[in-house]
């Protein structure tokens, strides 16, 4: 089982929303933004780095977004704040779609970009699965 | 001339927002994020630190969502990216405003409680600035 | 198989240290900002918050820490640096250490503390096998 | 008065170092971090890029670097934690240098690596004064 579930199951509060579905989207999320930390790097490594500016911007941002947004995701156990949580997610659920899209373009020529895509369209889904369970 | 400044007047490349204003967002978001964690670090110090546990949750979230935005707004010069920047800077401003409005409840007994508060403020406004400036 | 390790076998490059080890590190590492963040909201959540301030600071430095270091080592794949790989990792290993020692001594009270004291000595172990990869 | 400075100032305990240096470091360790956020996506903007990798790679580790440095030093106010501060400051005062050298190297052709220099050595200058405040 994840930190993430451990953490969860062992909350001394009550949780206000589906264990399994804030649990799924912290691990999606941290593992998107560990994915485009590593494909920024790699992406830096590539002989044709020019062509590779929009990735590795796009990467960075998905780094940024992710990583705040599982860290908000991780306080909102008990009390949700839908006036934060709804926008952050949206957020989220954009940059991830964008970071993946381009990544797409690149799958056939670079793995990295196809495995982080892959991290990437986990985390969109994650995202629009925890704004469906809090209503948004 | 703050950094934030002095390095969108040297960007390469043509800024599509206006300059002052994002530097002011930049600043605010960064000054937000500076303030609410040294915040934390005082609530905890309290003797009444039962009383602060949602002013130390609301100053985390600010924390992660001000460095996130502020680092996405350093990178959207060339090419605005609304889908990402609207909800993030709603996020962005919906955090900054709870957790002014927590810190406000505190001023009078906590002189950091009163300086976080206008951090907050300050973030929270350019937030919204920005949101304008970018015509959402 | 995990994103780092997917990352790291589909890197352009040659890999200066063995990949085994240096994937096993930004895992851990990033396994256990994700339990402090979860650890500091639960400790935030008992009853006895008073006695549990120095656990949510070190935790919290816990999470700063294993992040920045998660994202270097992420980045020192070609060229390793050790002037700043060899401090970083020390300073890791020393706050996960911390963290671990705070969190076991409320082990027996809060399973959160339990499963976060887990997280931390691993994180301080991966980091101390990386510092003898490189050769520090 | 910077924020840093005034929550400092506000602060309920006892502060073990001298308050100046630290608020200095914070002040230049954030204000860093800022920088090389924006140099770095200033170097993807350079028709040259292929040249400024090594320049944003650094700006990156230095961004990770000096963000947790300045959090974990503001949490070390009342009771300092050598066997972290120290080699976090030593990590820091080195990436700092890394990225100052690499960027003095383009500060001829673009001002944004002269500014991000001058921040970068500023940066590892208070590393270095505080490393000294705290008797490492």
């Amino acid at each position: 089982m994840s930190y993430a579930r451990q953490m969860l199951d062992a909350y001394p509060g009550m949780i206000s929303i589906d264990a399994s579905v804030l649990a799924r989207t912290i691990e999606a999320l941290t593992d998107c933004a560990q994915a485009c930390t590593a494909d920024t790097d790699d992406d830096l490594s590539e002989p044709n780095v020019t062509e590779m500016v929009t990735c590795i911007r796009l990467c960075l941002d998905c780094v940024d977004v992710c990583t705040a947004t599982a860290a908000v995701a991780s306080r909102q156990r008990e009390e949700l704040s839908p006036a934060v949580m709804t926008p952050l997610l949206e957020a989220c659920a954009a940059t991830c779609a964008s970071c993946a899209e381009e990544c797409e373009r690149h799958a056939d020529m670079h793995v990295h970009c196809r495995v982080c895509a892959e991290a990437c369209r986990r985390g969109e889904q994650a995202s629009r699965e925890l704004l469906a369970a809090i209503g948004s």
